[in-house]
């Protein structure tokens, strides 16, 4: 019996290495070149090809490479019964709120003002901060850690997800009331995961519903955005500025037209990066758990689509 | 009797505004129209004048319109048993920590680096993060906050200081310890205060004991830095690059070489500035303990320069 890694395009050596440092023995095939599928029991995917999982009569186990699952339930040949996990990383999360952060305050305290004045060689100590009130959309494991830390910063913040939730320890507003979470805010955060509820969410008739000059902040994914309504919003005033780490497709095309606008700062999905060497022991307890029966960690419920 | 307010080169309305918005019936003079100097009891200052304060045969409080005082304590003709006390402002150190976190996650997370991959439109993923240990010079209210802040997000702190210190919430060293500080951080932040023993402490010498590649923030004063052996401390790789908020001369000279140096980040001293509508209820209630022979508020020791 055996693991699979299946992530095309993507180097798989740094899982190979990781998952053999904590378990010697372990024993991975690696796609395109899986000569024994009937062994496979569990599958470690990212974009893989879809419907290529009926290769495997004995596959028992799914788990995602990173933290989102949408590549996974978007294939209609994954099977209903197979159990999904995920990743969930400390390290992952620390990285994506300093990511978030740094968004933050750089729209704050207007950090790219001061690189055009010091290219320009002009001293303007007029208005050094923008007031900010913070929206983060997707309050989990994610969203959550943001806000935490930005409140104990003192900023205010304000959370929204499409559930009710009682005791949350911060201002929250759930998806019957977008409107009233929007006119608390001027920098807006996405870190919902991609569902069918929040593929798009992020077009044009939501960012009329936008304070004018909000700032937008997308590290989800970048079926979250229709990518073709951002300038005209930028343009319009709705928004002020983006700072985007995902797209549709990635990498971005060189011919997009968000690589020259100036109001849009790209990164190249870095805002947070699943740790091999981190990550690794969840995946062998999972596989454990699969061979002794026992409850599996992360498990994603296809209902919520995470 | 009445308060004077000489800060050549600064707007003064915004502080008679704030004062007499707290106290209406407050009797104040703006320099340079003080026709009524035997009147002045209280003297706010900001870069006053050496030896002006002679002019005031009644004076008997000096505060700063500022966390700094090294502008009043230069000032010889200054008499030594005269009180002075200095603005302690919970927006100040808000604004210095939101400023010095900014210049710390734009280095972890390489901003620069990223804006020039968009502006030449190349998508590169790899090692999206410089691993930081952060280390702080001087820990007043301004340092301790940096540090409190910086640990809750869980960055590895240090804070270095002039004085031993027993129970201090983070790693410290004190200043016979300075190399073993320097050795175990790779982000220089300083924000003592300006005295005898800390002018001119950021210089060449200095640099040498940093690990290669340090990142300095300098949002103290301009007179802890030598300005002429910054570029050479980067150009030897003793340094990687600077954020600067002040500078020996300010505004910064148009033909001053931080403008062009690539490796230096500018912005025109707006780190952290006084809100006058804070500050005011401080120096009111100072001018009434002064009247009513009360203790004064935020009374700076003159031996050790804050």
């Amino acid at each position: 019996m055996s693991l699979a890694i299946i992530s095309p395009g993507r180097d798989p050596q740094v899982w190979i290495e990781a998952l053999t440092f904590h378990q010697p023995d372990i024993n991975i095939q690696v796609y395109p070149n899986i000569d024994r599928p009937e062994e496979v029991e569990m599958a470690l995917l990212w974009q893989h090809p879809p419907g290529y999982l009926s290769t495997f009569p004995n596959l028992k186990l799914i788990s995602s490479l990173g933290a989102g699952v949408d590549h996974i339930l978007s294939d209609s040949a994954v099977p209903e019964s197979m159990p999904i996990v995920r990743i969930v990383d400390e390290k992952l999360t620390w990285s994506m709120t300093n990511y978030v952060i740094m968004g933050v305050l750089n729209f704050h305290r207007q950090i790219t003002r001061y690189q055009a004045d010091q290219k320009h060689k002009v001293w303007d100590m007029s208005n050094p901060e923008i007031p900010v009130k913070v929206g983060v959309m997707g309050v989990g494991a994610l969203g959550g850690d943001v806000l935490d830390k930005l409140s104990y910063m003192g900023f205010s913040v304000f959370g929204f997800g499409f559930t009710e939730k009682d005791d949350f320890p911060h201002p929250y507003f759930s998806k019957n009331h977008l409107q009233d979470f929007l006119n608390e805010i001027n920098v807006l955060v996405c870190l919902l995961p991609l569902t069918p509820d929040t593929e798009n969410i992020l077009n044009l008739s939501f960012f009329r519903k936008c304070k004018p000059g909000t700032y937008l902040i997308n590290v989800a994914r970048g079926k979250h955005l229709v990518e073709e309504d951002l300038i005209p919003a930028l343009e319009s005033g709705f928004l002020s500025g983006a700072l985007l780490d995902v797209y549709r497709t990635e990498p971005l095309p060189g011919d997009h037209s968000f690589w020259e606008e100036g109001k849009i700062q790209i990164t190249p999905h870095i805002a947070s990066v699943t740790n091999p060497l981190a990550a690794s022991p969840q995946i062998i307890e999972n596989f454990r758990r699969l061979k002794a029966n026992q409850p599996l960690l992360n498990l994603v419920n296809r209902q919520k689509g995470y």
